[in-house]
């Protein structure tokens, strides 16, 4: 080859090099790396993380401070006595215009081994579903996954010679499955440190179509917990049955007629004070991918809830859910009894507007105005006998508000720019239907937040074999390059 | 002391002896052996007892066998496969009138040993409560405390010198507490050993007045399991909320629409079929201890149902209670979730008129009339997306129907003055609350049933520490002595 041909050919080769994307980089580098990839994510899935375990949080926390460091970020513990750790890093480009905070959470949502099949949520396993290989283990989807795609998406950018160009921070947070109680306050303490021009919540599932997902808030959460009381021992069935009263009929009563068959919410005033969406928000749903027939396929639903509305719309709307209840024994041990009580854990999402204490108090009030005595501590034999129904409700104190940020604000047409730099297509949604502390984050960041999921929606989220699609994983990683690459 | 003065005062003792009634002999028995009666208890206790574990049962089939047979009594286990025995005793009187035939059971309900004091349902312990001694393990006061006094007034009798002047017959079942699914087939195959001119079932607590009771009859007794379905896999309850059909909402509808707010039955034809009481088993209700405030306090129950009614009417009504229900977790393992299914175990009491199938059939058409489509099995994924609402109902096929027996038969009557012989004040009712299979015993035994309980009402009967007033054993072999030297 002549010279000046071997000139041009060089000079090509660097701009080739130079004019390689984020997104590109970060595609190269994971086909590159799989196999040790996933390995690597199934050490960090192995920690097992849940609330009830504080000492793995803490190893979880520090293995994540100690990746950070490996890759010249700065990083430390934000700690408050009997919390766990946030872990936090921190990148400083000097000149840099923005400061993009990317939020993610370590901890994972409580465990009943034995309903895993293999029996363990933290012996991560690879299985192929479909032609696609997916990854099992508590946390694969939520949230883990987030956290290690930033991870290596850092490398990738490191391998290609990338610059960074804005001010980074990492906030991976340790209690969020738990109702983020301490992370105000966490933040509170640190505001300069969590402080930026947008707070990137990578946490929760794309869209059911698999596209990409951009989510511009997310509903509030706010639980209860209600027991109501029949005899204070079990009674033989025969000898009293028709006269004690059975709790578990009792409270069958109280929770039917919260909602209608449809699924439209009876507790009076559920559904007052709620703030309209904006005409683009509108605009943006009009758009959204449409999959409510998918999925009733797929999770073998006969029918919906919400008299004909789309579960987009539905999920702009709050919610009481039934997460569990019970009394006396089903199944083999059934005994013919009329138990002593009854317990149901109901999960209300809110949305703008709505303020989670006050829907509290609309639950309670409904409570009270079917007879019950409320009380907030087990009753004692004098109360029981003094009101002829009683209800134990304990209002769960980690509950939050919703919050929606508007989608034409110039840094989310900026976050918008770049996710469609990785991705083709990308639906833009105003609220997810799932529960992110999104509002105390604003207020103690001083910013907005834009939520960017990248798991898969099937990945059994909080319940049994949850995982993550490998798949999802390599593009999330691309999605992350871009975003770590904003200007 | 002269002679004259000895023979008379031999005369008198002879007169004395000679003189004692069968109560008095085993008051008296009792009274001078009570530390041993209870080591011996508490050793029968000791043997689990459950239908989950056979093994135990025969145990206690042998040992009950054998301790008949040191007692002189002829003896043998009625067995088929797959079921516990029947232990069998017979005594023969010659030139007797009458044969009284003694059914008790030696099995008991499954336990969950955690939910005892304690910790083990087979470790008897006796407890002071209130100034009175009980003995607390499961079957103390169901049905074993039956059979022990049972064994205790023939070794009463027999201390004495008491000559038996009946026939007797003893029928200790194993299994009455998995609903008796193979007494008939026993009996039919025993006719002639197991028929007698009364069965008295030696079974259940006394009236809640402390006083002995002679109950002519009882509830039959049929369950249903019913499953209801939600998404196929648990979903989130932020995401899906307000869309994905919830089954503990479905089900608490459904169990909500089976009665009112008073207990008051609304499934469909419930009370239609049911045979009036006579005049005399009327009049007997009107001389009935009215226990019904006393009973609320016990239980701590602020409130009853049957919209005024007393407890000893009301169980002469048919019952639907549930027994349990649960659809995911509560508590501390609740999570954010919409449950795949929810499941409640009901128990329906009959009373004479009503068929015990025709009732299952009457909650089945209840369910199907609220869009439900019932199967009798795991519902596939096709069956769940082509109707809206799907139902599994489980039939327990072990139920039956409920007897009585006229209280002015001679043999009735015959029965009620021997236990008047043994105490004072003794209460007649035309039905208890609880079910015991006697139709099938008394088709097969061709005989009628009375029914003798013994066991203090408060016995925790079918739940955690259910236990045995030892009052109520020393004065149940009182008797039973009684009865076992009927003419």
């Amino acid at each position: 080859m002549k010279l000046p041909y071997l000139a041009a050919f060089l000079f090509c080769l660097a701009t080739a090099i130079a004019a390689q994307t984020p997104p590109e980089a970060a595609r190269k580098y994971t086909a590159a790396h799989r196999a040790e990839l996933v390995q690597q994510f199934s050490e960090l899935l192995s920690i097992p993380n849940v609330a009830a375990d504080p000492g793995n949080l803490k190893r979880n926390a520090d293995l994540l401070a100690a990746e950070l460091r490996k890759r010249g970020v700065d990083s430390r513990l934000l700690s408050l006595p009997g919390a766990p750790s946030v872990v936090f890093g921190q990148i400083d480009v000097p000149g840099a215009q923005h400061t993009i905070v990317f939020y993610a959470h370590y901890d994972g949502q409580p465990v009943t081994p034995s309903e895993w099949d293999g029996g363990s949520p933290f012996t991560p396993i690879v299985r192929e579903v479909n032609g696609e290989q997916r990854i099992y283990a508590r946390s694969a989807g939520d949230d883990k996954a987030a956290i290690f795609a930033q991870l290596t998406a850092l490398d990738a950018l490191n391998a290609a010679g990338i610059a960074l160009l804005a001010n980074l921070r990492f906030v991976w947070e340790g209690e969020e499955e738990a109702g983020s109680p301490h992370l105000e306050q966490i933040f509170n303490a640190n505001r300069d440190l969590v402080h930026g021009d947008v707070l990137l919540v990578c946490d929760g599932p794309i869209d059911q179509s698999g596209q990409q997902t951009l989510v511009f808030g997310a509903r509030g959460d706010a639980h209860l917990e209600i027991t109501v009381y029949g005899p204070h021992h079990g009674l033989h069935s025969g000898h009293y049955g028709n006269w004690a009263p059975n709790p578990a009929m009792m409270l069958a009563q109280l929770l039917a007629g919260m909602k209608d068959e449809d699924g439209h919410i009876l507790v009076p005033h559920f559904y007052e004070g709620i703030e309209p969406l904006s005409a683009a928000e509108k605009e943006a749903l009009t758009h959204a991918p449409v999959n409510d027939h998918m999925l009733m396929n797929a999770f073998w639903l006969g029918h919906v809830d919400g008299a004909g509305a789309h579960l987009l719309d539905l999920i702009n709307q709050p919610s009481l859910n039934i997460n569990g209840f019970s009394s006396g024994q089903t199944g083999a041990s059934a005994v013919n009894v009329i138990p002593p009580a009854a317990t149901a854990d109901l999960d209300l999402r809110l949305v703008v507007g709505i303020d989670w204490q006050e829907q509290q108090q609309r639950v309670i009030d409904y409570i009270r105005s079917r007879g019950y005595f409320i009380v907030d501590r087990e009753p004692t034999q004098q109360i029981l006998l003094e009101h002829s129904r009683v209800a134990l409700v304990v209002r769960d104190e980690a509950g939050y508000n919703a919050v929606r940020t508007p989608m034409d604000l110039h840094i989310s047409r900026e976050v918008i720019e770049a996710v469609k730099s990785a991705r083709k297509d990308v639906v833009l949604l105003p609220t997810m239907g799932g529960s992110v502390p999104l509002g105390a984050m604003e207020r103690a960041a001083q910013t907005r937040t834009i939520t960017v999921p990248i798991a898969n929606y099937d990945d059994n989220q909080h319940a049994a074999n949850e995982n993550l699609r490998l798949q999802n994983l390599w593009e999330g990683v691309e999605t992350m390059a871009a975003l770590l690459d904003m200007k």
